[in-house]
């Protein structure tokens, strides 16, 4: 049975890789509607060979659509969403509008897919959260994680697409020694790192932190879980990396981790020590597993409570466009 | 009283940083020798104005020196140490060949000057060691650090100037749509991230991580002290940063922190929160100064025993050079 589907927010760099990856996955799309600001509207985007025309998002765009998928940011998303659910559609957000509301399914098909049910309105996660999670999930699952800290290694894409220009620019700038000038992004990103460029709290934590601790505890319904994050942007064009440290509720092994690793959907296991090859950015791109090395004993947890992990995931893929994809089929192609 | 100074591996990026900081800080060289392998023999070199000639290290060359600065790489070290020592010089070694031996000092000046003593060979620490421990041992002294969990974002510099030549290289390329060709560094370097390119040990951490963990603990003469790294290198050219999650013996406050490391040398806090403006590895560059922030109670560690903190530290000058020249300036120019 074929889908109509709504795009929010078509022309960005997630709204153009849901189309990517609905060509790849073969998607029973019947209708498509494509829908942006009234800045992106008429740009030409190609689907399946067909060229479709991006329209600005107006009353009865969502009319007759069963799936609306939202990526075009909160703003929009808390707009739009109540029009998409009163036409009908199912709306998958990626925004952060709806992630924390009680009564909105907070979604990484292979972590808690029932807790769709039926609702009309299910949130994607968190970029950095849903590709920390693939990892951390098994082990929680089989072993119980009491503590998470994480640093991460954020790409340009995070920020959209005039960010991952901005980069190549100001690189290109610096290498023909000019000065770069930051526009999209708040510093430097050429050859620079820095704080996630979200608003920063009174406790000293960014926005970007705060949602991986709130959404990592409602995924896995485990309020109790201690969480600490470092969200820091790298010069990598669009996977992420998190360099992520667990303590776990008691002594784990090694092995235990690899093996349950092994059989956890969506990972894969990159970690060849005698090569010194283990996740990296420029490998997960473009593919839709998350990378996971580095395994090893947290030698300062001496009571062997503590693992130590490398993850690498595509922000685009199954950091926004994919799992939202994934939601999709749970609810309509299976 | 002006000093005779030889540098081994005067060619290096470290080596041309020990000239630029003895010009920046008016040491008093009396007679300067410059060796290096047969490769870079010959290579010339300005120091004050004045171009001196790179020769071959051989006998002899040591004659007459007070003091000999190594940056050649630990073989190199181990060859000529003792022919420097037997020549009447007193060697700091910025190779990891003898920080570990019984009766070498490792030393960073703001933080155990008095390890140096009468010793004829001092080691300089392991770069990310000193940057991390710039900000660690004022709070370390203070309050009692029981553990320290921390992941790296290293340059290229630390590789060297083939490095850091390879990472604007390849990234030219990848601008040009070429492919990046990986020579110097084991993996490619431009818009990626890559564990660090040192061995991976049994235990799986690698020889960069394990040399933070022990190097630490002689620094801080604590055998005590819970450490595990994670080191990574990103496409920067040449300041290090690191993301630093602290466990104390008891509860500290933010404010605490913030008092002591206000008052701690060589350090400077970089902590607009409001402006969303923390340590950053391109104002790192080319200062003295271990730049640190991001400081704020860790929300993982209820009991507030847990503290966060960034920081970003110039490879070559406080990693490296300005140290070695630091500990130079406690034996013989004050």
């Amino acid at each position: 049975m074929s889908c109509h589907i709504v795009i929010l927010g078509a022309t960005g760099a997630v709204g153009r890789e849901f189309l990517r990856i609905m060509e790849q996955r073969s998607t029973p799309v019947g209708e498509l509607r494509l829908l942006a600001s009234s800045r992106s509207a008429g740009t030409k985007v190609e689907f399946r060979g067909q060229t479709q025309c991006v329209q600005e998002a107006g009353k009865g765009a969502f009319d007759g659509a069963d799936i609306a998928f939202f990526s075009a940011g909160a703003a929009a998303s808390r707009q739009w969403a109540p029009i998409a659910m009163e036409a009908g559609a199912r709306v998958i957000d990626n925004s952060s509008a709806f992630r924390l509301d009680d009564g909105v399914p907070l979604v990484i098909p292979e972590i808690n897919p029932q807790a769709v049910g039926d609702a009309r309105l299910i949130a994607n996660p968190n970029c950095s959260a849903i590709i920390m999670n693939m990892a951390v999930w098994p082990l929680h699952r089989r072993f119980g994680v009491r503590r998470i800290a994480v640093s991460t290694y954020q790409s340009a894409s995070g920020a959209g697409f005039r960010a991952m220009r901005e980069l190549e620019e100001q690189t290109r700038d610096v290498l023909a020694g000019r000065p770069p000038v930051p526009r999209v992004l708040p510093h430097v990103a050429a050859f620079n790192v820095f704080c996630h460029n979200s608003v920063v709290g009174p406790d000293g934590y960014n926005v970007e932190e705060t949602k991986i601790a709130l959404e990592t505890r409602k995924i896995f319904g485990d309020p109790s879980i201690a969480i600490t994050a470092t969200c820091v942007r790298v010069p990598v064009l669009r996977a992420h990396s998190e360099s992520i440290n667990l303590t776990f509720a008691k002594a784990v092994t090694e092995a235990q981790v690899r093996e349950a690793l092994s059989q956890a959907p969506g990972v894969r296991i990159v970690d060849d020590r005698s090569r010194n090859h283990f996740p990296m950015p420029l490998e997960a791109s473009g593919g839709d597993e998350v990378l996971v090395g580095r395994i090893r004993r947290d030698a300062s947890q001496p009571d062997g409570r503590g693992i130590e992990l490398f993850v690498s995931g595509d922000q685009l893929r199954k950091g926004a466009a994919l799992n939202a994809v994934q939601i999709a089929e749970s609810l309509r192609f299976k």
